[in-house]
């Protein structure tokens, strides 16, 4: 390498991260060393707090730097709704949507055999020991896929049989989307699950 | 923000980089907080050490963690040649094409007025005091925009009175450029310097 040793050193641990090449690190290092004095560290400890300062909540396992986790701990979530999702950043796009006033349990991921991922490596057992009189709607909101239908119907079946209402996220074509240009399965499901007008 | 403070603080630091907004910035927190454990840390320390082991070559200013730097330290790089460019960036594009095996300086910027950058702010008093016997030739390697060309033309009024020879590099179209694509502005300087065959 013709640099020297931090910067080839940077420009390597960069490149670790997904969607960042040789290019775009030693890009990114260059800014960095033409930055106000104290950028790098500034962000390096960001990094590190996240070694430190990050677990699951102990009600919904969503990673947290406070136990329970804000969202757990805000009395006006509405406790009695659950939303299930696979990961801490479906809970980051609902809170997005504002259209959502309950509470989340993130699974940590979704049954898939084939990629060794069983139900009981999943954060199932945990959403089953929320279920109880305080709790009256579990929406399923786990990806569209195959996995995520799976985990779905495995967690719905050991649900029901606990007299807690279960739902699961509509299914159709996005809204703004033009009918010539969607794809065929979200269109099936969309007739699939029309709605009377 | 739903997310506790190390995650959002992480999002808010990494979001300064230049091309990197709050969704991947969202995204690579949420690759290092599942990345094997170390993983924000190494990357972390190698930022840090951006921060305390760089600092320009005492002979050719190009950003090293050693003085002098690896090219300058090295005793099969011809030292009768220099190529003068205006950005650390520039010496690695240069170290790439594998052509070039003399010595650099690094300009450290281009004089641009309205910008601000005069001729004292680069660093051309410390490539005029490389200039002696054991020097031949200096090669103008700035960008090839007004900016580059005039630093390239002051650069080399200073230097011509000295006795050493001083060359810009050529200019015209890329390799690999079909004509009919070329801009205007190459085409106009590939044939203004067209060499007889």
């Amino acid at each position: 390498m013709p640099t020297a040793d931090p910067i080839a050193r940077a420009v390597q641990q960069l490149k670790r991260l997904p969607g960042i090449g040789e290019k775009t690190a030693t890009r990114l290092v260059y800014w960095m060393l033409n930055a106000p004095s104290g950028t790098p560290s500034d962000i390096a400890s960001a990094l590190v707090a996240l070694e430190d300062g990050i677990h699951p909540c102990s009600l919904c396992c969503n990673l947290t730097g406070s136990d329970p986790c804000p969202i757990c701990a805000d009395p006006k979530r509405d406790a009695r709704l659950v939303c299930v999702v696979e990961h801490p950043q479906d809970v980051l796009a609902f809170e997005r949507s504002g259209e959502y006033r309950g509470r989340y349990h993130v699974l940590h991921g979704s049954i898939a055999p084939l990629d060794g991922v069983t139900p009981d490596q999943l954060k199932i057992r945990e959403l089953l020991a929320r279920v109880g009189p305080g709790l009256d709607e579990v929406i399923l909101a786990t990806d569209p896929d195959v996995e995520g239908d799976a985990t779905a119907l495995y967690i719905g079946r050991l649900l029901q049989p606990l007299g807690v209402k279960v739902t699961r996220l509509a299914h159709g074509i996005s809204v703004g989307t033009e009918i010539e240009y969607a794809d065929a399965v979200s269109l099936a499901r969309a007739l699939q699950y029309r709605r009377e007008m």
